[in-house]
């Protein structure tokens, strides 16, 4: 299979209209600006924060030592998809109101999950980034929702999903007028158990080589492991990627989710010096507020 | 790995509260009953129909010849979940009418597909079962809104869910207060590409070794290719299904969708009669309405 | 994808010779005729025995409750590949010897497995059917040298080779002048982890539908549990498969390999009245010396 | 899944001896020595050449391009493990003695593969470094013969094999006696297809953690696509590895195998000086002759 077929709008399924989040459809990369940080500039954006949103200490602490470590952008969770209906289900509403407030406090643009058509307005009124997770990459009605807003949304790979079929649910948001998209590799479902998916770096140039969007990794999710987290970053990174998304908590031992996957703060810290030497290393740089 | 550690509740994951769709938590199985049409009884029932309703020609010819070959409920999509949003998707509420009238002439109880929280009620007010269909066995939203109808439910497994995972998807119904819970093995994707999916047959007796639940098979969606329907039909009732659901559509060859994976309605017709065959070499029956 | 296009051997890589193993080069099926007993026709064989040849009572006990149950070839390792080097490795020749004494006491032919070319000679001089197993799916010079052999093979589908890959496999021992080649189809590797491998059932009719050679299948393998391996072993049959092969240990509870996956003779005598009920139904019969 | 549990030998299957392979085996790293350049050191191993040794003047041309851009050990195949049987299946010996020449001409050690126990002292006779290729890695007899050699084996990982299962295969080498092992991750199988395989980076660092083996990456089998082993080459070394083994092919669009996945000798050259900058980045670099 020669990748350049993959630039043939034929190839994807059934569809033959022109491709819009193909790269014939536009002559450079889209770059996707939440308050000014850039996704698909010269610059890699970092995000971080906790898996989900649990009280008030836990977002500020967090948050504050996200910032002076250099990340620019806080996720947190307030409607989180769980395999059990008996997990922690996130704090919905009252977790909206605790992103905004450490927004205030902080400055940091937030991106949280939307999983409920009913619930896009809500979840708008809140975020800086919509972001749509791998459980509901192809849920099609919540695309064209989101796809009628104007504000950046962080698409995530389904654990299951092609290439193809990833750039097409992006077609869904992009085909309803908005444009502001940002791929997310975080891992896709193999036979292999040792992490808790397979973090598809690969997809990174296969993105960037197909589409004109800015395209970010989630190490976290993508190996399940705490101490595999830097050298995924480092070699997302390397790969080419526009961000990263990272999972961080001010006490990872007592996260009410994903603890085993999350980085102290010490560790995030870190591991942003060593990411800003393998940015470098490719002509890049870690996007900073300092820098501007 | 032992499969009674799969009866230990603890095994689903954190939950470790009982678990409503375990064996553990009912003495017998789960009946579930669609107007006199019993799901998880001695008798193996046979939903067929097309993959999109088009139009009233093509539902009321495919009905009929449905109904005369011995299949006792009819389906449709009116709502259709396509990977890209070029493709055709369905006609909507139009589609719910069409397949209302179906019913009204043909007797048959109708399953049709639902994609979204909002159009939950919608959908009930027409559909004698809900499909959740597998790209939104994850999309807990929506079960939970399932969950709260007193209606049956034909839960698709995702693509590339475990059965574990499949199983907690079905408990976030049961949570609801909704036991009409109907599981169905749909094919799960793998490396294999010369079918669709790969249709796991195993599912069928471990979903009924770990649940109380009624399971059916679809082997349209499961191989893709409709000369492999008729071998992997009976295969699923050799196997233990309490029911198919097959594509079948009075002229396969202009469907809107899923041509290539249809029956006509002559194949149906003779893969009844086998199917028959291979229920009494199991000790079953096929469901009709005569013996009713 | 359309099926029939796998009858255009351009299909097969990069191969454009016509292929062997291919419908196209041959008019009917291809029996293959082991002591009398025909694997393609219209009967189904049943073979079965322990994973590994482990000592004479063992071989003896297991392979008459085999043989007065209805199986007409016994099956036994004494090469074993195994994943740890510090697990049973079999007997060797000392396993070859039993399982020739036990053929010699029952008469039942013997199927057992080969893993290294120097070897061929040997195993040759005892077996009656040459194994090649998942793990030597792709060992070409050991297909090359069984397919200098005019011996039947059994060749295991790799657990995780594509359709093509196993036709292509079989292809190395056919383009070596050998053609008793019997095809089996013993489990893929998926995500799934319920069950040993994921049984490929459609393997199946899609073996037969692509190529003349007899297909068998692996229920012990395919799904690891012993109480699986009657209901998938009555799928088998009625997918279509040519026979069945199976793991009966006299006293499973005790054996050095598979033992959980192995029938006891009590449970594979039950199994073989229903599967004749099966084959029946789909107007076919099990073979058995009786009707001989 | 906690990622030290691995650590515990009781997690290998069913082998309950301390592990040979295993970090609590042995304080530090394993240092493979392979003429003076060292595998598992600060420095990393740059392997690079053909996919098949087709003649004299491929061989001069690339090696010589090879050596100049700073890779320092050469590849190429005399014995191909081809699909199917019609495919160029190496020129056997003769390559080996172009191999041979090709070293005394250019001073760089030689890496090729063995396939066949019958072959392993031919090939031991001319090769520096044994490969065992993906589709041999559970190849046992073939694992105890290079393990009864003193002479370093490059094992790559099966495309369908667990982290586990590739290490118990390394261990039928280190109990043989042969610890000079050095591991190679080279894409595994996946449902995604745009790639030729989906390159597990993630395998380096889970690798280096569980094990005191040095490790190495394969981005042209990982990928498929030339295009694609920059990024993921420098992606490689920032995820730790020891070591690249690439194909170079100096008229790649001639190439009898593999020549869509080889880099031409000015793409390496350029690659060359950018993995520099990688490995300077996370404190290595790259071994070359000059800082002998």
């Amino acid at each position: 299979m020669e990748s350049n077929s993959f630039n043939d709008p034929s190839l994807f399924g059934e569809c033959s209209v022109p491709v819009k989040v193909g790269r014939k459809s536009k002559p450079g990369p889209t770059v996707v600006d939440v308050k000014g940080i850039k996704f698909g500039s010269a610059e890699v954006v970092i995000i971080a924060g906790p898996c989900s949103v649990e009280n008030r200490e836990q977002m500020m602490e967090t948050a504050k030592a996200v910032k002076s470590a250099g990340g620019v952008i806080l996720r947190g969770g307030a409607f989180k998809p769980r395999s059990s209906p008996y997990n922690f289900q996130g704090l919905g509403e009252e977790g909206l109101k605790l992103l905004q407030e450490t927004r205030i406090e902080t400055g940091l643009p937030i991106v949280t999950e939307v999983m409920d058509t009913r619930m896009v307005d809500l979840v708008a009124g809140y975020a800086d980034i919509m972001q749509v997770g791998s459980r509901n990459m192809q849920n099609y009605p919540l695309l064209k929702e989101v796809g009628m807003l104007r504000k950046p949304v962080l698409l995530k790979r389904g654990m299951m999903s092609t290439i193809e079929e990833f750039l097409l649910a992006a077609e869904y948001i992009l085909n309803q007028g908005n444009e502001q998209v940002i791929l997310c590799e975080r891992g896709i479902r193999t036979f292999e158990t040792s992490t808790r998916n397979t973090l598809d770096l690969s997809a990174v140039p296969m993105l960037k080589h197909l589409s004109h969007l800015p395209v970010i990794v989630d190490p976290s999710h993508g190996t399940g492991h705490r101490w595999m987290v830097p050298p995924m970053a480092k070699a997302a990174v390397a790969a080419g990627a526009d961000g990263l998304i990272m999972e961080v908590h001010y006490k990872p031992q007592e996260a009410l989710c994903d603890g085993h996957q999350s980085l102290s703060t010490d560790e995030f810290t870190l591991l942003m010096t060593d990411l800003k030497k393998i940015a470098q290393a490719v002509g890049r740089d870690i996007y900073t507020h300092e820098i501007k």
